[in-house]
């Protein structure tokens, strides 16, 4: 059997070898990255990946595929959009769908009981493609997540606390997005005060999921649509579906919202622990410098199974970029370690919707190079070496070795006879500060020629000092850039 | 349809959700990485990526998968070894299986005629997982990739110059490592050549590829076994198999291989071309300083298909690595772009066997945290916000607020009542250099206590200038280190 698939593909090999060229294409809903995009999403990556840091957290990786098994029960009504690989023999292996729940099953196979890690990586989800809103099939995920047993909703205002640092440090570094990313609000709920809340209306304990999921959509479509969607499809009386009408359709600050809740004394006597959750919540998210961007918004439900406490989402609230919606969600899912280990490992955390800040990020940072009539550098050369004259190829392959053991980023031009005019060019085009020039004349007398491309100055320099020179350079035009 | 398929995965949930515990298992042949492994691996990565950017390369990425049909025809009998994706509706995917094809289509789809790229990312092979020996089902690539059309051989000289380099630096971070590491050879040879080889020794042109692969295999087998897979495999004649033997067995230095080839007049006719790359080559590789670790080796064939002139591959060679055999390799493939492509862009690049490089460097990394009786620090964390007594878990994040907007990496106890003890030893566990210690006393007097866990040093300093008594810290604990 093994030969015949063998014979299969060497007989498709040579029809595809046949016709001479195929299209080259990306698969729907993924994409390439070009140098500029890498540029500036490396920029992005990094103060994420700082903010991490800054708080100890440690970094972890997992393969793109799991059992299939491992993912399957996890994500609700969103299963559908897992990716699966053919079976070709062996196990039956998904693409990830998400960061959380590789977490918890590597939580169980590694017998860890507390754990402060971050993952950035990429997911797959089989989703209609919407590349303008920044949704793709192939995406990274930013995940942020603390595992273990402390003190109540400490690690969770944690969570939040870096939430909001990522999402403004992402806004600082240019006053492009500032305008735009700065607005953003947490909103937050807690799943225990849901489930009170459609018990005391009189939600079967069955229909709660579903329940839950219909008011979750609250942030896109109109009350009367998702109470038409209990009463006709989830078949519920239209008097309960007034009354999760009643509690849903609100949204408060966190401290008049948790008094007028308290004051419903059926509902506060049914959900007293959840309340008393958030109460610590709000008095830890103060002390850490963050509790005026939060909205407590009862209608707030998110849809997958595996929460159990606080839930949280950051949307951005610029009236022009409603459409963006959520830019990072969370919450506490204290059992999902559970299905795969005897232990319980409660854990709270978020994800960055790192995609769609990207989208903002990458526009913002083109804006700005263009207002600056320059270009995003992709590459991090400093020296081109050019030269002048014929049969130079091995001059400038000489002195480059000698800038990169300088630790000294430089290019050479791969022409046999380069112009110098072509030369200059390519440094002005790639924006690479510093030009060498070897003469033969020069050459012949120990000499090269060091040029500083913003000045435009030149001189000429001891072909043995060039290392030193052009460190020397690079400094001036670095204290030159930061003052 | 699409309704019965949804009924079937909440079917199968509940199946799920009833069974309490699952085994969690890693797919065969891929792993988590764990923090300390995550930090030794950032370490190299960090490493690579320099070397990349000082010679100018710009960095890319591309999908995991690519269609099915872009992969189909690359890989020769190795084609077996692709994953494909399950048929879900919609486009045939694969995952990558090499850096190199999705390489191509990238220059081909963004019409792309020059480029010095890197990509590091991982690919996927339905292999014999390996894992003492580094190889895995899922795992990274480095590569390093010119395309263009430049002056004759200067592309492929920086880039075993490049591989060489990586290779160095590697190999200095520690001692442990140059020991193994620095032991490395290049070997080289040129499809031009055994093209010619085999066709003078008669070798019949539809078998070239046969013959090829059954010669690559020298580095592992004796002549007789691969001698008798020509003779009674492939069923060429012994004669010709002998005459075969007389030069694939040939390695030497590589000026004296080219004057003996130069010297057959024959083959020197045939392959005349393919030489004078080969002494040009030599020449610029002279010129880069990486001229003495080359060996030019008539056996070494690569089993890939879209080699056309120079291949090459790093070997290591301290007698107890040899298991570990090639850890990088690469070559000149002018044609493969065409394949998707109505234009031709030549290229040539090289593939770190970065795994294998990786299995070395950790456990040198490990060998040398254990020496100094210290662990591998996977976290950045920089003080350890600390209180003596209760109701302290408040002030403990107001200042860790403080040092987080100062910019300092900070933890504090997520306990309830943490003993100070306990808070001590986490902090040394962890390798955090610095505890603050709030106190009650000392709060109503404005200060707190700065603990150097390096030289048992502490001292109270004013509360409010925490964030400028800690930096200095860490400044004298850097200075400390560097000296």
């Amino acid at each position: 059997e093994a030969i015949d698939r063998n014979e299969l593909e060497v007989a498709c090999e040579e029809l595809s070898n046949m016709k001479r060229t195929m299209k080259a294409k990306v698969p729907k809903g993924a994409r390439d990255f070009l140098p500029e995009q890498m540029a500036i999403r490396e920029k992005a990556f990094r103060i994420v990946t700082k903010v991490f840091d800054r708080h100890g957290a440690v970094a972890i990786d997992t393969p793109v595929f799991e059992l299939k098994e491992t993912l399957t029960g996890k994500y609700g009504e969103d299963s559908k959009l897992i990716y699966d690989l053919a079976d070709q023999g062996g196990e039956l292996l998904s693409l990830r769908y998400d960061l959380t729940v590789p977490l918890a099953r590597f939580l169980a196979t590694h017998k860890i009981n507390n754990l402060k890690r971050y993952h950035i990586s990429r997911v797959y989800r089989r989703d209609n493609p919407a590349i303008q809103r920044g949704r793709f099939r192939e995406f990274y995920q930013c995940d942020f997540d603390i595992a273990g047993t402390f003190a109540r909703m400490v690690p969770d205002a944690e969570v939040i606390k870096v939430l909001c640092e990522v999402l403004d440090e992402l806004a600082v570094v240019s006053s492009f997005h500032a305008k735009v990313l700065s607005s953003y609000k947490i909103k937050v709920n807690h799943r225990g005060i849901l489930d009170s809340i459609f018990e005391l209306c009189g939600v079967p304990k069955e229909k709660m999921r579903a329940i839950s999921s219909a008011v979750d959509k609250l942030d896109k479509e109109s009350w009367s649509s998702v109470r038409s969607e209990i009463v006709e499809r989830k078949g519920l009386d239209p008097f309960i579906a007034d009354k999760i009408g009643s509690y849903v359709l609100r949204r408060d600050n966190p401290q008049r919202m948790l008094s007028s809740l308290y004051e419903d004394s059926q509902l506060s006597s049914m959900a007293r622990s959840s309340l008393e959750d958030m109460e610590l919540l709000f008095k830890y998210l103060g002390d850490l410098g963050v509790g005026d961007c939060l909205i407590f918004d009862l209608s707030l439900a998110r849809g997958l199974d595996y929460y159990t406490g606080l839930i949280f989402e950051a949307v951005l609230t610029t009236d022009s970029n409603t459409s963006l919606g959520s830019i990072g969600a969370g919450g506490r899912y204290d059992n999902l370690v559970d299905m795969f280990s005897s232990r319980s490992v409660p854990c709270v955390g978020c994800s960055l919707g790192i995609e769609r800040i990207l989208t903002i990020f990458e526009a913002a940072e083109k804006e700005w190079a263009t207002s600056l009539g320059r270009k995003i550098k992709a590459n991090k050369t400093q020296v081109l070496v050019a030269s002048i004259g014929e049969q130079m190829i091995g001059e400038r392959m000489k002195l480059a070795n000698e800038l990169w053991k300088g630790n000294i980023a430089a290019e050479f031009s791969y022409a046999e006879k380069p112009k110098l005019n072509k030369q200059l060019q390519h440094a002005l085009e790639e924006e690479i500060p510093l030009l060498v020039i070897i003469g033969e004349d020069e050459l012949k007398k120990g000499m090269v020629n060091l040029k500083i491309l913003a000045t435009n100055e030149q001189r000429e320099v001891n072909r043995t000092d060039i290392v030193s020179a052009i460190k020397q350079a690079l400094n001036l035009i670095q204290v030159a850039a930061d003052s």
